[in-house]
């Protein structure tokens, strides 16, 4: 696995752009993408668990199950959300605008949108950017498709990845927004993977899904999950190999790129999360099972208190020790140690030998790891998270204004 | 049920104090408090369900499942959380310095400490402060309890009323503290209550659980749960009125009145939220049971990003909406309004018809209502919670130093 230029256009037979259509209010920026594939690709995605589904996620769920699309058209701005019919009537126009552009089905058209919930879509700059988004498409287009579809990002997000199976290599590209509202099982973030890969729909489902499982739900930066998450990919089979087919080497391979790509992408947006000046690896180990250890690694990583903690570069184990107590996971408080990178300073329920001075220069790196272990299980989890700081209270307070 | 002066010394039979006994590293401020019955009193407690309970937690649940207290001693500066084994001496050796002072029995003495985590108790200071506590004892101790127990509190809590039962009259008191790591189930917050009422522990148990549930356990600061929460009730039997009998109309008015006296409390808690400038309540009505409603209101007061359009008095009922739509219930979503105040900002799935500046009126007073409906289902809640503020990060990043 090499890691390659080009995100989502970097698997043959992509193109993407990514345009400025005004539906970002009083702003010029990007804010319409539009990724197409040349031929029809196996789709599979994995979307909010949110009771409000916004009616751009209901339609990619029946796409999903469908298993075939063509393009894939984004806008940021608006999430069309909380829009009753009006949004769902707006959906559906603009998957036939798209299908026209692209000369494919309207049902082979994925939509993904995001910003402010609660208003409709406006049509006549949604029909804009289809139509100047199709006209932008270029085999080097990601990055603008990767700007486009940010928020309150700061920077875009792509990766990509060369692949060498039995019979020869394959791509694996993926772009990603969202920096706030994330959360576990997936919040205001979208994430477009492509790759030239042949694989059915069935077979392309359950590697995504683990995929997800160990990158994008192990990531939080608030305790808020959106009503518009979403995570696609697209296989079109323009690598030319054979089909990637269940239990084979090939799709074992395939399957750990997905997830490194998808790792990837999902720490490229904790570091870029709200106001995020620290990105803090907690890795936990010692329980019995791994969704043990994934309870209490989210605890922590979710803990206003320690994600405090670290903004403040406080070495304030108790706050981690605390947090781990109430992830719902049984332990013998005497049995848990912590340790900042290689620096223990909670070593079997209490306070270890240690100086200050050491932890809190282990915290004054803009990247560390806080390591709890619990007991002797052979249950283990990472989860990746930012800190609480000044800014994400601002970004937050001042979003809609 | 009438408001009284007095906190827990406004019931018969009861004297209280609060002395500095320099526990709160380089200040001269309360840091010890002390509650004594002058007879014998049935107790009952709640306490955190955090797996890492402090020392002195597991002392009290012990004094509880006996049923009998004479004296609470309690400490600011210091939690005696995740201390391990050298905790759980001290809290032996306190309860024995506490006893000698009021003249009983050590197993009759409940202790609660807050503050930092993980260090041990500084003992010295600690026998200082029994001692000193016990001399500075008197009829109308309670405030300066009540302020001994302040940790990043900035005003201290007591409440009192007199309730009138069929023979006559009694008195509940109390005293709470807690500011930050508020959370569901009870975060960093002590709560002592005093009653001049006669009841056996069995009996009082239930009334106690009732009233934490509707009152302590509906408030969110974040989402922290503490080493250390703790609500006691002592009923001394000092009004000399016959004992409360289960089933009994004169044991329901009092349950009444120790529900409101604890729920008064919990809101001067929330009022008093670290950082807070807003109190809301949450009022979650048309699911189809009380605890699907208390779960959606939980997850909305409990939103960052709901939190955070508090503070900046933001109508953003889409992040409302949204907090309801992850709470793990399911309802309808074209069936959702959402209301400030009396003014309707959603109606059925979508943006109702308002102006942004009779909304955000509504939100710019300090204290101000969500209404949340999701169908017409009989269930229902209510959540008290405060904003998400610069003020709340200042106080945490520098909490230590």
């Amino acid at each position: 696995m090499t890691p390659i230029e080009g995100g989502v256009t970097a698997p043959k037979g992509y193109r993407a752009s990514g345009v400025a259509a005004g539906i970002k209010s009083g702003s010029t920026k990007k804010d319409c993408a539009l990724i197409v594939s040349e031929t029809p690709a196996t789709v599979a995605g994995v979307f909010t668990t949110n009771v409000m589904k916004s009616p751009p996620v209901l339609r990619n769920v029946e796409v999903c199950e469908r298993g075939t699309a063509r393009a894939v058209f984004m806008n940021s701005g608006n999430a069309n959300a909380a829009t009753g019919e009006v949004g769902e009537r707006d959906v559906t126009q603009t998957a036939e605008w798209v299908a026209a552009v692209c000369g494919c089905n309207p049902a082979e058209v994925c939509l993904c949108s995001t910003g402010v919930i609660g208003v409709p879509l406006p049509m006549d700059r949604i029909q804009r950017g289809v139509n100047a988004s199709a006209k932008a498409l270029s085999a080097g287009g990601s990055l603008d498709a990767a700007e486009a579809i940010m928020t309150t990002d700061t920077v875009p997000k792509e990766r990509a990845k060369a692949v060498t199976l039995s019979k020869g290599a394959v791509r694996i590209g993926g772009i990603a927004k969202g920096s706030g509202m994330i959360a576990p099982n997936m919040a205001t973030m979208i994430a477009v993977i492509t790759t030239d890969a042949s694989i059915e729909p069935a077979t392309l489902r359950p590697p995504l899904k683990k995929a997800v499982a160990r990158s994008f739900n192990r990531i939080g930066i608030d305790n808020d999950m959106s009503t518009s998450d979403t995570v696609l990919v697209l296989a079109n089979a323009s690598a030319e190999l054979p089909p990637l087919t269940e239990g084979s080497d090939d799709l074992a391979t395939f399957t750990e790129a997905l997830t490194t790509l998808c790792e990837e992408l999902a720490k490229d947006l904790v570091r870029d999360g709200e106001g995020a000046t620290k990105f803090v690896e907690i890795a936990v180990s010692g329980t019995e099972s791994d969704s043990d250890a994934q309870s209490i690694a989210r605890a922590i990583g979710l803990s206003q208190l320690s994600k405090a903690a670290f903004f403040g570069e406080d070495p304030n184990w108790g706050r981690f020790a605390c947090a781990a107590g109430y992830a719902g996971v049984e332990f013998n408080p005497a049995h848990i140690s912590v340790a900042l990178d290689d620096l223990t300073i909670m070593h079997k329920g209490i306070a270890a030998d240690y100086t200050e001075e050491d932890a809190a220069s282990v915290m004054k790196q803009p990247e560390f790891a806080v390591h709890v272990s619990v007991g002797d299980g052979p249950g283990r989890a990472l989860f990746w998270t930012s800190d609480l700081s000044h800014g994400y209270v601002s970004i937050n307070t001042d979003y809609r204004t």
